[in-house]
């Protein structure tokens, strides 16, 4: 479906994220609508060619003629979205999303969705410390992940069509993941760090510390600026997993707190080497 | 002191730091000499007009004749040094350090030094992921900070030269803290976020999570990459401070932890709004 550009494709959502997919699908010719709160983002849209058309309302015609629909909203948005407008939505449309927790989302909408739409749910693991469409950028996918996350109701097409829509994209590694494997690779490579992060930023309040920051402690913090709207539900509609990930993280901590505590030298050079050694997978390619 | 050139300055432990110092203060003019343990170190020093001679002995000759001494040793290794060697130093000399912590040597020294040789501690907040005076470069200390840890023992002059050498040296920021105020701010900016890194990289072992690796973990753990018997020496020399920001950082984080479990986002959101406010102020200037 996708190479096929005579389709029509609607975003729902026109922040970064939407943005950003409507400049990459613009180029290779397709028709881009979108949907969006803001006028100002719409405008902007149009005036700088990212989209055909938009509307700030639920305009039937929009909805009713895009083959497939992103949608780029905040998780409880989304499925407020579904409940509510999916009549709106043509037959045989297929949908995505770009939602940063998938098992607490992808079964619900499934389980609510007319029998002739499809949703294959997906993850961008793209972003910027800015919002909205005016940062959106065709560059935001290179060296990036995309995953898709399938479960038994999807379809072989469906799926490699969101794959296929990965590529397009831009995105350079695509792959898919079950929603409960995503979730907590996520927990940990995503929602940990940042769960982290705010906490050493706010568990000392000591005056005068910026004046003696490092590299390191700059490092560890640039993600503690964070849209405390966004990750909170994020958080949240993720719990468990997160949970698990904030465990594991405490008692490895604390096994270090203790080698401390009793000089045992031997255990954290070990641990350090440990460290240092899978570090080194985690390079850049 | 430092203005005149014509003093002589030896630096014993020819790595990294001792190799940026010696790289820096030769452009100057003052005659550098260097102790260091391998003599392919020398050599290379020489060779590359970094040091003017250089001994892998205690050369009493070097050692005698030089009026400002930089130790460049691991902590154990410095007090060892001055505990057997120190006779061998000219009267009236200044002596400095690099370590990274400082309540648990500071003292030491100052207690066992004979009375005509002065020791002024100092820390130059620099590094870098490699070692070795073949990496060292005079550009190390380019944005970084100098710090002076002064005593009662201390006399306004050794303060003042010592200021004078992490100006000379190219810090940009040039301080002087309590040998416990040093200590505290090391644990919390230094020590900790080392801690919280190579716990981030050792308590989830599960296989190909580097495949889905975005900046945020890359970031976090980019310290992870650590050398092991400097960093647990310098824990454990650090053994109060550190522990107490340890703690500081596991009461924060089970505080968050707490609200997840309870869904309380509004608690959520606050905490985020007070690391976005509080990073703000660690940013680069």
């Amino acid at each position: 479906m996708i190479v096929d550009v005579s389709k029509k494709i609607l975003i729902v959502g026109l922040g970064l994220l939407g943005g950003s997919y409507a400049r990459v699908l613009k180029r290779f010719g397709f028709h881009i609508s979108a949907i969006t709160l803001d006028q100002s983002s719409i405008d902007y849209a149009i005036k700088e060619n990212i989209i055909d058309e938009g509307s700030t309302e639920l305009d039937k015609k929009i909805i009713g003629e895009a083959d497939l629909v992103i949608f780029a909203l905040y998780p409880h948005v989304f499925v407020e979205w579904i409940e509510k407008n999916q009549q709106l939505l043509k037959s045989g449309a297929l949908i995505t999303d770009v939602t940063g927790v998938k098992g607490s989302i992808v079964y619900t909408i499934q389980d609510m969705l007319r029998p002739d739409v499809e949703f294959i749910a997906a993850h961008p693991m793209a972003g910027r410390e800015v919002s909205g469409v005016e940062n959106s950028t065709d560059k935001l996918f290179i060296g990036a992940n995309y995953i898709v996350t399938p479960t038994e109701k999807n379809t072989p097409e469906a799926i490699q069509t969101c794959l296929e829509l990965g590529r397009l994209l831009g995105f350079s590694n695509v792959a898919t993941l079950s929603p409960e494997d995503h979730d907590e690779m996520i927990g940990f490579l995503s929602q940990l760090t940042h769960c982290i992060a705010i906490t050493l930023m706010t568990c000392n309040d000591k005056e005068d510390m910026q004046k003696f920051t490092g590299d390191s402690f700059r490092d560890l913090t640039r993600i503690a600026r964070i849209n405390d709207q966004m990750w909170s539900e994020l958080f949240v509609a993720n719990k468990t997993a997160l949970l698990n990930q904030m465990d594991l993280f405490i008692n490895k901590f604390n096994e270090l707190k203790t080698m401390l505590e009793t000089d045992d030298i031997d255990a954290m050079r070990s641990m350090m080497r440990h460290s240092t050694e899978r570090r080194a997978l985690f390079d850049k390619k």
